[in-house]
């Protein structure tokens, strides 16, 4: 039997102790698959004393996570610490530098320094797993790199934060506001005391472009992700949305179009009739669309312990069998850098929602200003009706331009009789 | 750069020609991920000179397939001929001999000769790649050997066949008798002239027999798996499914319990809570339920060109990138026999359409049966009400073992006021 593969485990929270406990629970199991065992030869976490419910008898304590990349006992860094820069960072570059495998659940660092920590693992010929960084539960890397490697993909999105997919679903099922909904996801542990990076769509942005990097072959771009997260979302948006045949769910959605590779993050209204309006609750989902493969998804749990440490030791699993391959799929000194193209250019249906006075001629201005703008009315629904009263007015448009929309909307808001900005959520169509 | 991985594909219908374009499409692409090129060496097909839409120019052509498992000059030979014997298993067993890797979408060649191809396979040290042989567009197989590897699973199942899917959706959506839905798809092209590997579940079954074995690494055991198809599915039980809350799915299931290893496929009742239960048309997909990783499905396309020749591609990928594996996760010499777990031990809920004379007495005789098998219902429908005719009379079961089951169906099916054999469907309880 080849020798044990010698893994340094960084942090110890929720995902670093389910990584102890899979590797304890599935010791044998593990040998079966690999031929080797995969041994915890250090650990290195903030508090030594903390009851984590895992045996560590016997295991090396560092309290210099970054010793561990320096560590001659140790082949492989796993990074459970997380952030875009401070230690998780020093710790990832020193593994490198020092001929160490990596293998990390750090969307943050990835979507940040991405392409350039690939460059230098590939360089030193280390494997750099990442499993972990995207949708834990669903193999969705691995996916894309292997098995999807004969297609060219045409678009990759999906639903990449449980708590925005957790509180969404808590709005439309249990009839709650957005806030209300919020807190019912703190105290149930689905959200964070700081929800900001979830809610607003920044952690879904960080995992959409790992996977638009693998699925496109070009660099890691953050920053030329169009963000927008759940806050803005109404009840009443919710209700429409079905009585229109939608459910509303935050998706991240990349594709290359004649202008670029878009990539957004926004509320979506999802037809009923596609799948992955029915995934629920706090589960992820990955949609790949490939001119072979057709379309695929994957729906599983995206966070947790569990799920969490399968990605992980899936990762570790690969390298102890002795498989490597591009960061991003094809080499990173290939990647091709693409073209962000804008929002402004997205083509596209939208579902609008105005809080207008109940009053003669407001009709007519808002089409007016859709007109002018040639955009293309396909529903619209005044339920209410109460004269001088404020109403809210719901429309739908045929596909069109998002600068072209924009212009109407800005237009719109600056009317009188219409007492809110409107509320616009796109319609994707599949 | 390494040199190119030469390929034999032996059939060229639908898949192989799908496999011949892919290649051609996407040459660069492969050359970008792999580091070699993917070339094809030579071919050999039963009618040289059918028009299949596709340039063999300067492709060598072999009148017998199995010389492609003798030609110097190929490295891997691609069987998409089919049958689990003949030509097609002669070419695996010499191409393996010859020290070949090998690809396959056979998966009835995998359900009867599964374990001892990955035993000959492994002795020689060569690739076996069969991602095509079950669920062509879902990468399942690399999910279940690498993406899950840390997993213990619990159970696997799935919508393993696109034409049974089709059908069941038809028969709901356009309130069609089976008949006429199997007529439509044999029109559409998504069932053959001859259908009974399709619809009596046999296609099923020997996929699930692969995924059993890749899941619990046990040996293919196709004899073991418990097989009812779909011609018995009545548009009433369909009806009546949608009432109570289900859809009707053929699904093969998979799991270990306390009496070995349960196979099944057969119709379910599908909770409609359930996001299989909303998979729909030619789509197939897998459920994997796994310790650590929790539940995950995955959907896509079953068959076809594309989606196929997808599958075959990722495992010629898998090969250029000299990624090899034991056949069914562990190697075959570990694959460790269990005891097969009989469809009668089987515990769960059903559903019964009983067709009766409507009566004074008849559900007394009927609930009698159920009680003295010491099997609970949970629900009674008899919407007609029709003195001296007959009508359909519905119940659903709490958990019971199949053995009582069986025994109060047979009692029952002998009252004289019960004038068709009762029609029983199994409930899934996820």
């Amino acid at each position: 039997m080849t020798k044990p593969l010698r893994i340094g485990i960084a942090g110890l929270g929720t995902v670093g102790t389910g990584v102890v406990r899979l590797l304890r629970t599935h010791g044998d199991l593990l040998v079966g698959r690999c031929g080797r065992r995969i041994d915890i030869g250090a650990v290195s976490a903030r508090n030594r004393g903390a009851d984590r419910g895992v045996d560590l008898t016997g295991v090396r304590w560092l309290d210099d996570a970054v010793a561990l990349a320096r560590d001659p006992e140790i082949d492989v860094v796993v990074e459970l610490i997380g952030g875009a820069e401070g230690v998780a960072r020093e710790l990832i570059e020193t593994a490198i530098t020092n001929g160490k495998g990596v293998v990390t659940a750090n969307k943050a660092l990835l979507a940040m320094h991405g392409t350039s920590l690939a460059t230098k693992a590939e360089a030193k010929g280390i494997s750099f797993g990442y499993e972990a960084s995207v949708a834990g539960g669903i193999p969705i890397v691995k996916a894309l790199r292997e098995g999807f490697a004969g297609n060219q993909v045409k678009r990759v999105y999906g639903i990449l934060n449980g708590t925005c997919n957790f509180i969404l679903t808590s709005m439309r099922d249990s009839r709650r506001e957005f806030k209300r909904a919020l807190a019912d996801a703190q105290k149930l542990g689905y959200a964070e005391a700081d929800p900001t990076f979830d809610i607003e769509g920044i952690d879904t942005a960080h995992k959409l472009a790992i996977l638009a990097s693998v699925a496109f072959g070009c660099p890691v771009n953050f920053a030329g992700i169009h963000v927008e997260g759940i806050s803005q979302v109404g009840l009443s948006d919710i209700d429409f949305a079905r009585e229109l045949g939608f459910h509303i769910k935050l998706l991240g959605l990349a594709r290359l179009t004649e202008h670029g590779l878009e990539q957004r993050v926004h509320p979506c209204m999802v037809p009923l009739a596609h799948p992955i309006a029915h995934v629920d609750g706090a589960f992820n989902a990955v949609v790949v669309e490939a001119d072979f493969a057709d379309r695929n998804m994957a729906v599983g749990r995206g966070a947790g312990a569990g799920p969490t440490a399968s990605a992980v030791v899936a990762d570790l699993v690969d390298i102890a069998r002795q498989q490597r391959l591009p960061v991003f799929n094809v080499p990173a000194a290939s990647l091709r850098p693409v073209p962000v193209s804008p929002i402004e250019r997205h083509r596209g249906a939208y579902y609008v929602r105005f809080t207008v006075v109940d009053r003669p001629g407001v009709m007519a201005d808002m089409t007016a200003a859709f007109r002018d703008e040639q955009v293309s009315i396909e529903s619209l629904i005044q339920r209410a009706r109460s004269p001088g009263d404020v109403v809210p007015v719901v429309m739908t448009t045929h596909e069109t331009e998002e600068a072209a929309m924009r212009r109407a909307l800005e237009r719109i808001g600056k009317l009188k009789t219409v007492r809110e900005p409107p509320r616009m959520i796109r319609i994707e169509q599949f």
